[in-house]
């Protein structure tokens, strides 16, 4: 059991919590909770570390019990937890896990795909939402610039509620030249803009689909809306001028799975 | 100008940033940024606080200068401000509203309303964006019980963006009791439920409409959805059980909306 914060392991740890670069380097996140831990891919997980006042109750569940087995775990203390937890009320246990590896083409070699492609998403709560919804409607994937914030960043871990393993995502560095990729493979991209003058359900989404999102304060950057083959206007009343960018996605994407059905 | 923190305006506004019960008491809020400045009502407006280091910035912005001019202002150090902001970056301006007063019997006056009931929804973020997005989709009021967080939380403020001052709401002792009188007046309410069978695009919200939505992690109570007049289904493919609060509350109003135009 460690007992010690300044543990080399721990010290690692909590710089995996809160430095991204730290992550980046090492190749790993960081996924909490029972939830987060049951769902892992298991050939991912490379650490798990249980804090003490759970091991007894975590042996009671049969499933976590037996993956633990399969896993391996180290056992901390209560404090130690603390020490490597990002949540004020930490549920006790905590992974390593390999980061996911997408491509870019492969996520092209879908048939009709519908993509949701984000620039300069800041919030991290955010992403995990637009990516919990998007496994939701059955998207293909995520596509993000690479100023858009972490995906790994703790808070966006949680808000996926485990859809971070499943949701295939790239990260790119010149998001105009991958949206022009996108209409050269046939895929029409559709910017919520202020100004679109067809409502977003007046569209089809039957064939290939991507919808571009902009940040949550400025929205899409003039460039990267230049590029989009249609402007779609998200109808609002009274006197909202934009929708948070996470439920502007969710309609989008519903929007999508609906006319698919 | 207020140049200490020990001020005993600037003590009172520091908590009432932190306490709801103390914003009750005085039957207050507080509004921070520009946005929320100017969208505020005029005659609802009590204190204005500027940063010293914004007033000549603000002072180049007509609108705002016009309406300081009406409100009046007092001006604070950034030291200071910094004690009575929520934020991590403040604009450099707060104010303090006088609270909105809605009876439900007002509400219930409006011809073939849109309401959201919302049972012990805990997240500040989430209810800001329900509302800000129920005011998108043109929703006659949000209904809550006394379970449900703040709606003058400081996060939740913020995350309406506005939309606050525009929504009306009612916080509700007794929620089933609440749901059975909207059913006595003719309003079909539908609990998004596990148990929902029919996809929530296949029925008709054209007239009176309720949609409960219930707590992030546990749903609705059992005792409120069996209020229901009707489970949906919002429809989710993968593994994902459930989706965010308000992304699920978004989902519904626009679909309503939709069906309205």
């Amino acid at each position: 059991m460690i007992t010690s914060n300044s543990n080399a392991r721990i010290r690692q740890l909590a710089l995996w919590q809160t430095k991204a670069k730290e992550r980046r380097a090492a190749g790993v996140f960081l996924a909490e909770g029972f939830k987060m831990f049951l769902e892992a891919p298991e050939e991912k997980i490379r650490e798990v570390y249980l804090s003490e006042d759970v091991v007894q109750k975590v042996q009671e569940h049969s499933e976590m019990r037996e993956k633990l087995k399969r896993t391996g775990f180290e056992t901390v203390t209560p404090g130690v937890f603390r020490k490597i937890s990002d949540t004020l009320t930490p549920q006790g246990i905590l992974c390593v896990i390999t980061r996911m590896e997408y491509r870019l083409e492969e996520l092209l070699a879908v048939p009709k795909p519908v993509f949701v492609v984000l620039e300069n998403l800041q919030d991290p709560g955010n992403l995990g939402t637009v990516m919990r919804t998007g496994e939701g409607a059955g998207i293909t994937g995520i596509i993000m610039n690479t100023g858009t914030v972490d995906i790994y960043n703790p808070k966006t871990i949680r808000a996926t509620m485990g859809s971070v393993y499943r949701v295939p995502f790239v990260y790119e560095e010149d998001l105009c030249g991958t949206v022009r990729l996108l209409r050269e493979r046939g895929i029409r991209t559709y910017a919520a803009h202020l100004g679109g003058e067809k409502a977003y359900d007046r569209f089809s989404y039957r064939e290939g689909t991507a919808f571009l999102i902009g940040n949550e304060g400025r929205g899409l950057s003039p460039e990267l809306a230049a590029e989009a083959d249609n402007f779609l206007k998200i109808p609002m009343e009274g006197r909202v001028e934009s929708l948070n960018a996470a439920v502007s996605a969710a309609l989008l994407m519903y929007e999508a799975h609906r006319q698919r059905q």
